[in-house]
């Protein structure tokens, strides 16, 4: 390898370190903390993020990125020196662009208003927390004006941000989109939601903690999620983390009064980490073995937790086993009631807990008070007020307080105003074009799902969207895995399939 | 504060982040890690402790050391400000003697010749790792000239070794000690062993995992070890790690038909662990939230199992809540046969398991070994004759084969050879002297222990022990209190008053 490069792999690979061990301290902070060490923590966390962030930032590295321009151009744009090359290029000169003291800035006041919103949310108090969402707004709109781009006519002042977890993604670009799949998604709601709901009480008795998440965990294992390079455990949020291709980690929660809250968020956060360790090898220790988007990772667990593990034909092989592990509670209802159990779609009004059909409603609605905060023409104060209005016209349910409305996502509180939440929405739509492809290209994959055999979807997932990790571009990877561009046309497919059967639309 | 030394802070309080986010790792990679993260774990660790070290040897450091000496020269020397001065002052000079180069070339031997032994010790094959003992003891010396002190007549090549663990020992001196007390020892044992073995066929029975650690770490707590700012694991080998004052953890592992292997290793730990949470809180941050010494350290594990947590007042308190905790085992069984099954003296083969009278024959037999290794005495293809021999004279064991022999410790394997083993026998001596003083200042602690308080006893060892952390030396922390030098009378007064009653000799 060319020397130059050896030299630049082996400072990026000092970054990567020292962000996995970033995570490896947040996983602990999640997992098993005592209280006692939360102070500490936060100041590890920042030495261990503010050594990555210089390190990467440094002269140095600029420089062999310089050098090395002519060598990238000799080398296949596929090949994992060269997308290496690409990616570091491409953040650094965006980190670049962001000053230190900003980030210094926007860390603590994120800190700061994620704690005022902690408190706040409880009571609904939405005053206490206007000034942070302002300063919050404030410093998104600062952090773009890091990315002018004068002469583009469809700029949009979210697309700096957007571009943090989908790139190639545009404001004007997502409106249209969201502005199609809401039209589509409107009447099927009516339809259903005019409709008796279905009965999920099946799912509303006692199911012991223990028993749950050794069954979720026995379907997700199936899937193809190895637990030799990684492990579950419980916290307040399901997530999922990675400190290696070989270390990929899911946490999930339990009711054990809800059965499906730990089941589906198990087969969801498995979806994400398959993604984690399908990376290639020759990836490892690199910036490279990574997802290539928000959309693309969502896409994954959606894929897994939705068109699949909501399927008929998956709970034709899984229900049996369902009802011997938990006899008392199922031996009396049928592989019918259950699957319309798991698809229940009913008005509702928080995103997390909503059903595959409204949840896209929930989330286009923050997208465009995103824009619309960005663009001046929606004040943070009028901000609740907007948000009952709309879920109440979108989803047909009005919060009756503000910790279920406006309050309840983290999202802007301790983070950003701009690019948070439209990842959620790609993923759904991406997810039925990536199924509908494996299906072209593999016939029996549903005929496989019936049998409880997963091994050719996850292969096919596995080279055309794990493997790369985040060599591609997002539009590259759905090009190549689907020959086709972002649309919504298998993803509204898909639904009307699938809800047209159940409610006999 | 003055600026500079504000600034130093700042460069020193990095380093701690860097050395404590390594710990988090290194307790991950011990608990709960997968198989698969321990490559990528590995390149994590090394990153973190090379820029560890590489922050702490800046030349910045030893211009603001040296531009502070004036300012340190006004300070009380018992001041935290001082005394971090003075303490990483003393650090910088012995890290800046060991090139980079040969930290790197040790840590590579080290973890080769671990995988060797790790491979190698279920079949005793000892062969197998002559060649890597013998680079590990090359590479001692060569640390050990790195300090060459030749207008000394009594420096010992192993006297650099011994101060990484125990500053101002030198060899001579514990030779010396250990000397005095092997012949003190040596007759007791005799006396024992010559008698029936004690009865402890109590603690063979079964006894449940979780109601094990239950009653092991609820003691724990009643002796101080703040579960809000720690936690318990297990582990294949029990340790205590620390991330934080806030942030103190313990492990352990249980034998479900040895009940003493948990309770006494979570005795130990937490005793490590209540070193560790009482440092002053005004040290933070910094490498004086340390403790002083190896021995000092392995005083306080030792203080807590066994002058605490193997006496008869003790189990006064505690034994009828064992009772109750597992009745069918010990309903039937008296206080005085359970006490003496927890004091039963034997000859053994393994350190770790011996008792507290044999235990120190084990370590300073390993003591001597390495000097007569450093001294060029004993060649490593000797060292098994050499162990089978003196553990067959002074323990009265004799090993059936190399992994309970001389293969059965990782210290020298994976570590050094010289400093490797002296502190666990300073602790079991200073666990006496400190005990002591503390009854002379609360005379009523029997008392209170007999009713299972302990709160006198801690709050001694807090005030005396575990609040200035590491900003004196251990001499300076024995002298301050106990009023007297390291010395073996204490311990072998309390081991004679104890098993002479005991074993009516």
């Amino acid at each position: 390898m060319y020397p130059k490069l050896v030299e630049l792999k082996q400072k990026l690979a000092i970054v990567h370190d020292l962000n996995m061990a970033a995570a490896v301290l947040s996983w602990d902070n999640e997992t098993y903390m005592p209280p006692g060490g939360a102070e500490a923590r936060a100041q590890q966390l920042g030495t261990l993020l503010s050594l990555a962030h210089e390190k990467f930032t440094a002269d140095e590295i600029g420089h062999l990125l310089d050098d090395l321009r002519e060598y990238e151009a000799s080398l296949p744009y596929d090949s994992d020196e060269a997308s290496l090359l690409r990616v570091a290029r491409r953040e650094y000169e965006k980190k670049m662009r962001v000053p230190s003291e900003f980030v210094a800035r926007q860390t603590e006041t994120q800190a700061l208003s994620y704690n005022t919103w902690v408190k706040a949310r409880p009571q609904s108090d939405f005053h206490a927390v206007i000034p942070w969402l302002e300063k919050i707004l404030d410093l998104s709109r600062e952090y773009s004006s890091f990315f002018p781009n004068g002469s583009d006519e469809n700029h949009h002042v979210a697309d700096a941000l957007i571009d943090l977890g989908d790139p190639q993604m545009s404001a004007a670009d997502i409106r249209r989109v969201f502005g199609e799949l809401r039209e589509q998604l409107r009447p099927i709601v009516r339809a259903i939601t005019s409709q008796p709901p279905a009965d999920d009480s099946c799912l509303r008795q006692f199911f012991p903690e223990a028993e749950q998440l050794k069954f979720a965990l026995g379907v997700a294992q199936q899937l193809g999620y190895d637990l030799q390079r990684g492990r579950q455990d419980k916290t307040a949020h399901p997530f999922m983390t990675h400190f290696s291709i070989g270390d990929v980690r899911i946490t999930t929660r339990v009711k054990e009064y809800d059965w499906s809250e730990a089941f589906f968020s198990t087969i969801h956060e498995a979806g994400h980490a398959m993604y984690g360790q399908g990376h290639s090898r020759s990836l490892e220790r690199t910036m490279l073995a990574e997802g290539t988007s928000s959309g693309v990772h969502e896409s994954q667990s959606r894929l897994w937790e939705n068109l699949v593990a909501r399927s008929k034909n998956f709970w034709e092989h899984f229900y049996p086993k369902l009802q011997t592990a938990f006899p008392s509670q199922f031996e009396n209802v049928s592989l019918d009631t259950f699957y319309r159990a798991v698809n229940k779609v009913e008005p509702s009004l928080i995103r997390t807990d909503a059903d595959e059909v409204t949840y896209n409603l929930h989330v286009m609605m923050r997208f465009e008070f995103e824009l619309q905060m960005l663009e001046g023409k929606l004040a943070i104060r009028d901000l609740p007020d907007a948000w009952d209005e709309t879920i109440t016209r979108d989803v047909g349910a009005t919060p009756p307080n503000l910790s279920q409305g406006v309050m309840q996502d983290v999202h802007w509180y301790a983070g950003q105003i701009g690019g948070a939440f439209q990842g959620y929405t790609l993923g759904n739509i991406l997810s039925a074009q990536f199924f509908d492809a494996a299906l072209r290209a593999h016939p029996t994959i549903p005929e496989q799902i019936r049998r409880g055999e997963f091994s050719t979807l996850h292969g096919w997932l596995q080279h055309n969207i794990y493997a790369p990790g985040s060599k591609f571009l997002p539009n590259e990877i759905i090009h190549r895995a689907t020959g086709e561009e972002l649309n919504i046309k298998p993803y509204i497919a898909y639904l009307r399939r699938k809800y047209g059967e159940l409610y006999e639309l």
